[in-house]
């Protein structure tokens, strides 16, 4: 029993090692690809013996993916903030419900779903484009007030809509969340004016409804954009300003050591 | 009577501590979400029961509203200039007109809406969404211009349609108003094709008309969004600079400074 | 015959002066807005009485102008340069075809148009819609290259289209000229999906088609944006600098003062 | 034979002193634009005499281009990097496929498409123009990360639209290459709501769909724009240094010189 430690310690440097391997990364990104590749490829109407090729694949690409969590998990340093990290979670969800058989149960589907999101797979091994999410999810809660305002205005705009044009036509303006859908349509810009002419015919003035709308919703939305526009420079120029900072002396730096210079005259004078 | 002016102020003191009190602000933005969530449920096809607890709770809305804005007008140090506050007079006015009963009078309808926008008292109770709206509002003025050049293409554009156009399909160029809606479809290129192809087979040359209106409103809404766009970013810009110039000094002031040391040297050599 | 001569000078002072009134000025802006709402008003169904009004201001719209423009014509210094700037040539045009009567003539079209483009007279009035209008057309020279480019690849995917799709649709691709309006129409994703479909029946791969030209209008299109961007930040970049370099001395100068005084420094040792 | 080197020499220097030549230029430039100009004719239906017309000019513009290629080529001082650039290869496959003859052969198409490609000559003749098409490819690998991920959106949106909605209609969501481009018409927004609305009538919920992936694929082609603008900037933000840093010393050398006085006073004073 005493040899089992040292067994394991030996393994899990190889699995450390195998881990942070170049080829070993390519190897999953090219295993990724095959996984995307047989999704695409079912969609299609296939010929029986390509079908069953697509079943083998499905069994080797789960395989494989389960060692390499395996390979991942026993080669981590610390096993219990393994599952704390958000794409170890995903990783370990996308892997564990490929393991549910596809048979014609309602669990199913989900299992087929799931094999889609073998997919995002790339995302969390390729580390660029994890660098890319993560910056994208960091710039979502300084706009969080934007989208907060945006959903005040869809949401009395929706309510409105309902109210007033609801016996116009149901199918638009229904209930609330059928109007807030209504309203993103008309957002898209997709044949709202057919909306708009079916209700000028009972209101002729709620054109004003809809160019409100349009004009409000616009307009936050340049404002979102033009606040991510500011985020983003505003991180540049201070990290070109602590770049700066590091290698360069301050003006009052300078106005120090003058200061002391004008000293050493003024002392010299006497 | 000499105890009514001593009670009044301490119940202005609580009154006013109540008013920044974080824990009746975060009660104050529940019952504008119940609010909120009420008139989106009264959109849906709703039984007798659930009809009868709306009711109720409109009820205790309108009072709950009534007693805020009491203990906020209680607690103003500065009661005349309390209605020069546009949020203010938009609060009073959503609790007063909350208080019309709703019959099957024409009023009626006014307070149903009214109700509804007691949910833009998200933007009056949560700091963080006037500041917002004010920047949104305080940018307005700077795009002057821009927008009275945009109305005056439309205008125009307006005018010729409506005279050469305005037989070919009147509900689309009968007078200028409608012209200039027509216009506005255009400009979100919503089925405009529609309307060049019509005109086309009149007059085979108007889709210099429609081209040339679309060039003329992208540009100058492309000028709109770069114009905003230079001022926030010179605000940015005047704001890093302040901010500079109260810890840095400036170049001038160094050059000052080394006159300074050459004078003394100067003298010295003397 | 003598007094003409300082008469004449005398005039030409007081029109100088008129013409630079702040109160002329807004009675002028007043004279453009009434035409504009006269010319807007004519687009509707109008009683008899009003369309004898119309007519009566329509005079006096006509004269008031003329005079106008005698008073700038006379008070300018240099009247043979007059005519050398653009809006005061806009400006007589639109006053001089005025003057056609409005019968039922070819030429009364045009002359009924051209009372439109009086509107246009506001830029010509207002100095800050100038200024505006003459930054816009100053900004587009340097997006020329950027026009050719889109103009090429117009041309090419036009060519191409009506010689493959000629057949398919003939409204559509009968023609280069009649391609590009096409063309025009898919980048501003009016129903181009309908115009893609109809060709993918005969041509399964057409869509590469559509899809390149999208991308590569897209492209082009946010290329000659980000040139604006960049152009508009470096000339106000250059302005900031060319504003610093006036009031603040240059780090070389800074430089150049200290080498003096290491040289003063230099001499007193020896 | 020793005469043909010389002469060569001198035919070589003479090409090459004619390839940079102004007139020159502009004369394959006007060569082009007729090119351009019969390709845009022959689109139109034309008379039987003008027909004859583009037949001879086509033999002229054909000739001229080889003998403009040949120029081209003898005057290159290395010949063996001749066909190593880019724009000389399009040039040279442009001029010999336009020597295929049109007859009705299959070729014959390939021939006629080519011609049109002439006008993209103008790109590889004028300097400006291959500048910016030089830009722009090379920004185009900046952007790789952005594109893949949104390729990745759109692969894992497509394979779950024709999981799901295959039954529904066939002919949007057939297989993963269809629905791909379904997805790109929702993303333009091209009757996007016409396909949610035919989903949603079996499966209600499927309005999530769209939403989520309209939501995703405009974040990623923000954080594309957003990627563009700040690379852009940084350029010109570097470009700029890199020109102060030449003609300016930096803070941390007049800090040198600083201390340098101070050594100097130092020394005085013991």
């Amino acid at each position: 029993m005493l040899t089992i430690k040292p067994m394991y310690n030996a393994i899990k440097m190889n699995m450390s090692e195998l881990k942070n391997n170049k080829i070993f990364e390519l190897l999953v990104v090219a295993v990724i690809i095959i996984s995307a590749l047989e999704i695409g490829a079912k969609t299609f109407q296939l010929p029986d013996s390509a079908v069953s090729i697509t079943e083998i694949l499905d069994v080797f690409i789960t395989v494989f993916f389960l060692i390499e969590l395996a390979i991942r998990f026993i080669g981590d340093d610390d096993k219990r903030s393994f599952l704390k990290k958000g794409w170890n979670v995903f990783d370990t969800l996308v892997v564990v419900i490929s393991l549910i058989p596809i048979d014609n149960s309602e669990m199913a589907l989900l299992a087929r779903l799931v094999r889609i999101f073998r997919v995002l797979r790339m995302v969390s091994v390729v580390p660029e484009l994890r660098v890319l999410i993560n910056s994208l999810i960091k710039a979502l809660p300084q706009l969080g007030y934007v989208v907060l305002l945006m959903f005040i205005i869809f949401y009395i705009y929706a309510a409105i809509g309902s109210f007033v044009f609801n016996e116009i036509n149901p199918k638009l303006w229904g209930d609330i969340a059928i109007s807030m859908l209504t309203l993103f349509r008309i957002m898209t810009f997709e044949d709202w004016t057919d909306i708009q002419y079916e209700t000028m015919e009972v209101y002729p003035m709620s054109w004003t409804f809809y160019l409100s709308f349009i004009f409000f919703t616009a307009f936050a939305f340049l404002n979102m954009v033009i606040g991510i526009v500011v985020n983003v420079m505003e991180e540049e120029h201070q990290a070109a300003k602590a770049e700066n900072a590091e290698k360069q002396p301050t003006l009052a730096e300078l106005q120090q050591e003058l200061k002391e210079i004008k000293s050493l005259l003024a002392a010299q004078q006497k």
